[in-house]
């Protein structure tokens, strides 16, 4: 994939700006709904049962994110994500916190039952526990090489049939046949809460605008974290206030110079 | 309207400091409480149909936004919102989305039927969607002279027997006797989530202070739009997410001298 | 307590990262996030009677904030307090606005009557309203002193049996026996919501390193207010927005030098 392509995509979304549904949590509803607008995708949030199902049928795109859930939250979940499926509407799944509790692990695989997800992205850990491996977090971080990652994305993308996203240091795209590496960010990312639900929500958008759905996730990681990496640098040390503020304005101002200056895809070879 | 009555509203609201009740989103709840309190208003934000009937009895004036509703939440705003009509606190109502869904449409019908709303504000598409028009949203977008956004507002008011502000490029404003245009404000306004929200409860925190519905809608909308040409000007091309900051610290720092340098109202003949 | 004594658990804070399991308001949720992950603590939020159990687990600390109050989330507060208690993991009540109705200030008695809380943190109208005493908010405005504010912390600190913080202008921290004023902080913190739900969680942080709680209270406030501080003076006149986002850059970047420097402790003779 050519850093042209994702420029493509990108100006695609800005022209068409997508409508992308988000049934998610308390904490980073506001970051992103302002980040989905800053890039040129409209978001919507709606949880309510008696809507979700009409929502989902103007949506170009689903996010389920469990980061805050409730028993009423995950019927809506279940709800929408049906919808979506008989829709044809891209239903990405972010499973925050997936193995920290019991619930969170139950639900996922209740959702998993019920909806065909097209698009999982979550952290090491989270993928991990969506297969059923036990991932030691503190072995993951430890291995720079994303060796094991490339395994634990492909295992995940052929148990569950869908495209798997492990982000982290590098990450990770794969359909269980061509996988992908995204090696953008910073790591500040990782002290501004829901920049990780961030960018399911950012995948979402790519994926309403293109059946091809690896791609789509391929180009918004790659875009995303080139923002994050041209915000990182304008901050300098101010701290992780003033890069939450400047990442949204870099979601809106990246170009696709910058992109192509930037963008670090690889291919891996299985 | 002149620009000194506004300026005398907006300083009798930093000096009485108006209790403004939000029953709001999960998406701006933080931003309009910001905002509210940026501006030398007191928010309180109290959903549960347990306390906002006693929450009402303090408060000056109430919002109710229904940009993401639960059937829970509905019955709160409809306990509050009558609550709120015995006492004679002012309603404001922001119908997000309405039309958007049939649970939308539905529940602003509902709330519209059960309480005595002061104010209504929405974009035009929803304020035809709460009147029964079918309003094209693009049809709208093409009209920048606002001829028939001012038929439509004036319409809704007298449909509804209340304060209509519709806000879009120009902001219309009326009672369906009198109306004014409101000139003021910037497009990047639509770039960061709840500045539509945020307006409302600005509506209302000035409704808070006077009995002069139409005044308080005139003087907010002016306000708040100099507010934001101002932030505009000042973060230039940074982005939405500067805008956003810069939004807050304008109208915390806005003088009656800037108003009276940028405010534009015009009174409409009918 | 030596200002030596904040920097070392400052630095035990950032290097231990205790996770801090919030159930708090939707209003200030991604503020709360944002503010423990700047100053080096794990935040997590969950709400769901399902989970709460399991997530005190693993957790260092809990806070339980009433901000935004649902009947099911009172039930979620009750499990998640009970849970800690076994556990003995120290549980932080943030009374938001306690006395300003009935159900808040019922909510807050059943809370107390199953959950052994650790750690009380208010403003003094809170407190006051907590354990029954009827307090004039004007009059404790006008008392710049503190000194009934000293009385009404140790009176609640006896009846509740339990570390009392009031936060006001100055900030007083007793357990009914030791006694401390921190004079800390910046007006504007006022101006920003969210920021007296902040420092409960920031008390949680420090209470999730040390079991001595008061030590872990008064070493909080005096970070916290030495950052705001630090940020207030950094973005001088510009506003609220600012402050906010500088407010979190600090909660980083604040040095032991800086703590040495500005921390204004003292102990009150009782």
């Amino acid at each position: 994939m050519k850093h042209t392509d994702i420029s493509k995509l990108l100006e695609q979304v800005r022209e068409e700006k997508p409508l992308v549904h988000n049934i998610t949590n308390i904490v980073v509803a506001n970051f992103v709904a302002n980040g989905l607008l800053a890039m040129g995708a409209s978001p919507v949030m709606a949880n309510a049962v008696e809507e979700v199902a009409d929502m989902v049928k103007i949506a170009n795109s689903l996010v389920i994110n469990i980061g805050t859930l409730t028993s009423t939250q995950v019927e809506a979940m279940l709800i929408a994500g049906t919808a979506a499926n008989h829709l044809g509407v891209p239903v990405i799944l972010d499973p925050v916190g997936a193995g920290a509790t019991p619930y969170r692990t139950e639900t996922v695989q209740r959702i998993l039952k019920t909806v065909k997800v097209d698009i999982l992205r979550g952290n090491s850990a989270e993928v991990a526990n969506v297969i059923g491996q036990n991932w030691l977090i503190k072995g993951v971080d430890s291995q720079e090489d994303g060796g094991d990652v490339v395994n634990l994305a492909q295992t995940a993308a052929r148990k569950l049939d869908c495209v798997v996203v492990v982000t982290g240091k590098d990450d990770v795209v794969t359909d269980g046949n061509e996988t992908f590496l995204v090696s953008n960010g910073d790591a500040i990312l990782t002290k501004v809460t829901g920049t990780g639900c961030l960018v399911s929500s950012v995948i979402a958008a790519f994926a309403g605008i293109t059946d091809q759905r690896i791609h789509a996730a391929v180009a918004a990681l790659s875009f995303y974290g080139v923002a994050a990496e041209i915000a990182a640098e304008k901050v300098g040390h101010s701290g992780p206030g003033s890069f939450q503020i400047e990442l949204l304005n870099q979601l809106a101002n990246v170009t696709k110079e910058e992109i192509g200056k930037h963008s670090r895809i690889s291919k891996i070879e299985s």
